[in-house]
């Protein structure tokens, strides 16, 4: 048998995708692969074999396919995995990183050169190749306890300090959110981008996991009803399988997305393997 | 088939419990009839026959057994349902109302006699015949949206306006936390009680509902955390079951607490019927 | 902090009840403990340390309080434990044993001698002391693949091999099953006993089960619908939790139960703690 590791390198640095269809690999936690026909993104690429995670990464930066585009959505371990971007940087040497313009000189600090970094604000659009990349807010938090939730701005000189994109690539928009918790003015501001995708965090926030130093995200039944109040066309939990404290329930949000918001589809894809989406699709 | 609401009233006034040994009745929601063998207490008692609730009141109030201590929690209408106090102090002449001291007025507007009625905070043991009872805070809101979870302090003098009770009955350990989050300190204060039972919402919040104006409770996670770090013996979880757009999951409480917490036990009563606890019970 | 395994044999010693009062310990699987004010019963009462076992028994045979009833329901060893049997029949040597009568040999040759091992039927009421034990039919198999339930006729020269048991304690009426499918008939031989507490197996059958050499049982829903169809008051969901390749799913029982035959209360014990039950109760 061929290793799963093996498998999903060579497939995504294999695939040839037709016009107007992108492919998405998970690889655990809120990590994705992104591809269209012309370019591959990484979306906070977490590939340390860290011996807290509960599903190893489906290959290691060493092995990684080539990639165009690295974004990240903040500086947690698992979602700005530093020596993994250092490798990704040598192996990729043409490879752009995007993160948030708070968090710039973390990157920097690994020797990644400063031009290849942008620094990022919601409101600025971003262009990637033919890809337009749009910053958006998370309501976050650096540690805890005590749990408070923010935009991170007393830490950043009132920057955003923690960010989602929506992504547009071949016409499909894709929304990966970050870490988040629902919050005033998020609805308003996805819907006007008419997402077919959303990568959403599903494991919820409790006292206790807070006590734990885990900061919360919002949960099963929040991220369903955000992906119908936004007009998503297909739901992608995330942030639910990695941790074994941190754990969300996959199966509740199909219960709850099946009785409550119909007209949503989900998918939930197996590490490493690739699903396609078609502009039209859900 | 006699009805259930003939079946409950009776039922609770003819309960004889010998030394040791107390009854409890769940009237849905946040709402119980407490009895041992020479006192009855009710604890938020909600028999307004609303439109929006779910299940019928077991009994009408001008149904209602003999009761001789009404403890509510907080002002909200699932809690403290005026309408039904003052049939209640009507029926019962003797009964005596323990409320929390910024509300003690609510109940001498209805014409119930400042006499009959204790306004009680945190920290003051209440003697109610053979039982003792000592409120606890509660983390809770009056209004919403904005979600704000506080103690009520700003609206009521520096006084704590949203409580809980233990009480001490055969000693038996109740308790009933009222609507509230887990807090700091909480567990701090529970666990000197040796609780045998903890009544426990299971609604959690999420952004939506506090955006229906519904203030959120711990979530089925956090009660049976709450419990076992407590040190509960036994987990009864309530506030799931009487309005459409706040329901909570009791089946995901006995999962959780089966795979996580297997010391504690759980006891999920049908509405209106007596169960019974021992002094070692659990 | 005193171990579990001394604190529930020493409970079940101690336990004073009240008339019209019964007391159950649950040893995990389908065994239990039950009291009355004047007696002891074990039924099927699996506390052999295997190693299978993903809980451990709540004590040994060896520190066994004094029992005057051992009821068994069938042969499989997680039901009747020979090697246990024969540590209580001489721990407490005027106990009497209570099988299927096609099975007593088995019991004999552990050497427990023949006129204290009762060999029953369906149909036949046995007196017990104060209390009065019916014989039930039960649908199982021994062995499987190909799995085949019936009530073991052919094995057993036309008699019932696999049984459970209603029990009359205190006014309180029990049922314990056995292992069993729900078959027809079963629902209306157990109307007329008015149940109080159903211990009901919910682990359910599947091919692949089978295939696995494990025979069936009822599952959580079918369990959920006997308990109503058949009037019960208290449904205990048991046989969910010993096996890794055998586990049943209480909060499946519980979401069902609660959604669906909302006048049945649950109940679900923790391990070798004490609940209790007065006549009233449900």
């Amino acid at each position: 048998m061929v290793s799963r590791t093996a498998t999903t390198a060579a497939d995504i640095a294999a695939a040839r995708l037709p016009a107007g269809t992108i492919a998405l690999w998970w690889l655990g936690q809120a990590s994705f692969v992104l591809r269209g026909p012309t370019s591959t993104f990484f979306i906070d690429p977490f590939l340390s074999a860290t011996k807290e995670r509960l599903v190893p990464p489906p290959f290691r930066a060493e092995e990684s396919p080539p990639v165009d585009y690295v974004l990240c959505t903040h500086e947690h371990g698992d979602h700005l995995d530093l020596p993994v971007l250092k490798v990704l940087a040598q192996r990729s040497p043409n490879a752009q990183f995007v993160v948030p313009r708070p968090i710039v000189d973390l990157l920097t600090k690994e020797g990644i050169a400063a031009e290849r970094i942008q620094g990022v604000q919601p409101g600025e659009e971003i262009v990637a190749g033919a890809t337009r990349l749009f910053p958006t807010p998370a309501m976050h938090g650096l540690n805890c306890p005590p749990a408070i939730y923010d935009f991170g701005f007393e830490l950043s000189d009132g920057l955003y300090r923690y960010l989602g994109y929506v992504i547009e690539l071949e016409g499909v928009r894709i929304y990966h959110p970050g870490d988040t918790l629902v919050f005033d003015g998020l609805i308003e501001r996805l819907r006007p981008f008419d997402i077919d995708i959303a990568l959403l965090p599903i494991n919820g926030r409790s006292y206790f996991r807070e006590q734990q130093k885990l900061v919360g995200n919002m949960d099963e039944r929040e991220a369903a009803d955000l992906a119908a109040a936004a007009g998503v066309k297909l739901l992608v939990p995330t942030h639910y399988d990695m941790f074994a404290a941190n754990l969300g329930r996959p199966g509740l949000l199909v219960e709850y997305v099946r009785s409550t918001h119909p007209e949503l589809s989900c998918h939930l894809p197996s590490h490493g393997r690739r699903f396609t989406f078609m502009k039209g699709d859900a």
